[in-house]
């Protein structure tokens, strides 16, 4: 049942999708506008009309739904990044987890939700204005219980040890690489993501030079297509370009 | 430290990866062999060499390392997909979802891992050998207690009742639109893998039909590059197909 | 040396290009002006300032820089995929070829401009407006010499006979099959542009029947990266779908 | 009709493909032989039977079907490079083009191909032995007619001046600028082929300091479907990356 204060998406005949907080009198768009108060009490999947007869359906959104949605002062990282991420660096229920920068806390959130009920993740931002907005981002979904957020230059260390995995989404990445080892379990993984080809090679110089073992650099295409059935064809235009993937693990120096 | 059982990932100098359990004696490659009872009770991390002198490190797997490298005797679902998939459909700690069918228990294993402790995956799949063949992979890596297997014909339908998804990879995904309808809590979503084109119109051409709604169609592509910092690029070959992923939302039907 | 009525290409500081006749007082764009008589006299190369200081290099065109920028009444193929159907075809110098249907003539002035000089394009169009439109486009630069434009409905068939390729681009080519057959030299290929997966499904069933082997289909997509070699990366966009590409080749059917 | 001498290209049912010279007494794949004699004076388009039974039909092969079987020493280029090239650079009949190194000939053979009847192409190979190969290439299928091969180093300057187009295919492509330059009518357009993401960056820091400008970085993908028209679908695996392709014209210096 739809409560006050909940989010639901609305889900349009034309594909179109709002995430909408069932708290505001109307919600309006370009296709008239929707009476938002009508919907509590009422069950999810229900149909509603605008005042101009267009047909949105009242559905749970899920994590996806909120990533793509969330205020931000920064590019944020992509679902189709995102899932990859998480799987690649093993984050899930019970990881204690390190990334730097927070942004505007598009990947926190969804580090958040998969290391609940029992893991925490650490997250660095040099920028108050942006840790601030990630923390507003995550309290409102209350994905905040599960993340510390901290304003500070990484590059003199970060203060958790012996973490399960690190994501690093700075400009300089190669200067926190003494600040990953010393905080990353000795042989897991750190993520990073580049959106230029020389931050690719200038970090994968570094990497190697510096103990970590095991490098993949991926990037990830996602491609609409358009659904009907009777004229099934990709999207006319796609994103081409998000950033790079890196992913390295971390050997042990002394070798004993 | 590293104990007699443990599965551990050797990574090469030539970026060649070993899943292997500390349990067998040796482990044999063209590149020599390296005797793994030398490794109980060292640290992650570690460096052994082969009786040839080629290199390895001894890491932590997570779960995409065991996801690429299950027994299989059906194509399994990739980490490209498997990590969209479970972003689209909200699986996370706590959640019940169906599964249909198991196959060599790829996705199963991601779910499994995902909705722990305090979720439930339930399997369907036909042919028996599978399911005890995706049981066995789950029970590798203990994460078997979160799931329930079932061999049954879905078309009768689902068992359970108000799950928070379902997914579908099965050669006939129109004959499941009523079982998946039953089972599914309204405004929730289901995902489908597709390989052909073909079905994807036929499956969208039923979905709209049924009352489900917001239907996605997008196909996911990973490119791997050289880890060369001098000498940058993308792989020459990549997989250039797995499957087309659909996903839509269940809407309520009588509309109150 | 450029003389007045010469097309020349404008090459901006930003990448921007435009196309314009040396013919017109003044060029305009939202970065000033630049009074297009001054280049009369002056060599390619050449660097121009508009009134706002914003420089633009005057370069010779090339025919894909009059294909991108053709006027069109409908939607016109890409140079990524024009340079695929000329080698596919074999359209060379001296070659004989049927196209249909004409649209804005963007292929035509390609397949015009490499049968030169011996060679012919027979260009089918059913709307009138499409074809006059073409034959301005191609008057423009001189290349209607080399075409015979026919406005007529290409199902009741083509004049002419043996020609050594044939290209399609209409809403339902399997009906242009039987027109197809009787013109193609035995042994020559025909291609076809196809927007839609059901349009590639369906006419592979037609051609497989009608007599055609060797049926090959593709599509081509074209990455754009930003020409900075201090942080290279694709562009943030890309086209992602024009068409797919079929080609097949007429087989002899009584096999003597 | 068939004349022995001629090749022709036999086309599998399996979609399997052989460009094969009308010569020999007999072709042989796993799927059996072919006694090729019988084919002499039969019309095209036929089909012939191995000794097992499998169906070959008989077809005139294009330039595209020689350039994908050339006899190779070196990396070749792909038709799906090659189409692109053709259109950037503008080569058509009558146009004057140098090319650097030969390689085995492959796009040299697509130059001479497109710049008939009036035009020529210079090709400069440093290694005698693929200057050779290259030469044997294109006298097979007689278009040597229009090539000058040059063995020799190309950083010394090219002998032709005012060109129509360059393209360059070398390991240090910043070391040709200077030749490029003497070379290449003003305002006309240089391309490259460039396997490295750092060689684009060096190339592109060289080409905006030697007087060149709109500069354009893109790749090509080409995606292969399985014709199949009740299951159709992308290939499962596809070449990821041949190269690069940068092009750039000439500006004028003194610019007067």
């Amino acid at each position: 049942m739809i409560r006050k204060g909940d989010f639901v998406l609305l889900v349009g005949e034309d594909q179109k999708e709002f995430l909408v907080k069932v708290d505001y009198k109307e919600f309006s768009t370009h296709k008239g506008s929707v009476d938002l108060s009508r919907l509590v009490g009422k069950e999810y999947g229900i149909c509603v009309e605008t005042n101009k007869g267009v047909k949105y359906w009242v559905v749970r959104p899920v994590l996806a739904d909120f990533l793509k949605r969330i205020k931000r002062l920064t590019q944020i990282i992509y679902p189709k990044d995102i899932g990859y991420i998480i799987l690649k660096l093993g984050i899930g229920p019970g990881k204690k987890i390190i990334e730097c920068g927070t942004g505007s806390g598009a990947l926190t959130m969804a580090f958040a939700y998969y290391v609940r009920p029992f893991g925490r993740v650490y997250t660095y931002e040099v920028k108050e204005e942006f840790s601030k907005l990630a923390q507003d981002n995550l309290k409102r979904i209350g994905l905040d219980e599960w993340v510390t957020f901290r304003v500070s230059d990484a590059e003199k260390g970060f203060q958790e040890k012996e973490v399960d995995a690190v994501f690093i989404d700075v400009k300089y990445p190669e200067r926190l690489i003494e600040s990953v080892k010393k905080s990353l379990k000795i042989g897991a993984s750190v993520g990073f993501l580049l959106p230029t080809t020389n931050q690719v090679s200038s970090l994968l110089k570094v990497i190697e030079k510096s103990g970590f073992v095991g490098a993949e650099v991926v990037e990830i295409l996602l491609r609409r297509f358009k659904p009907n059935p009777e004229r099934l064809r990709p999207d006319d235009m796609m994103i081409a370009h998000t950033g790079f993937l890196l992913f390295a693990r971390k050997a042990k120096e002394d070798n004993q």
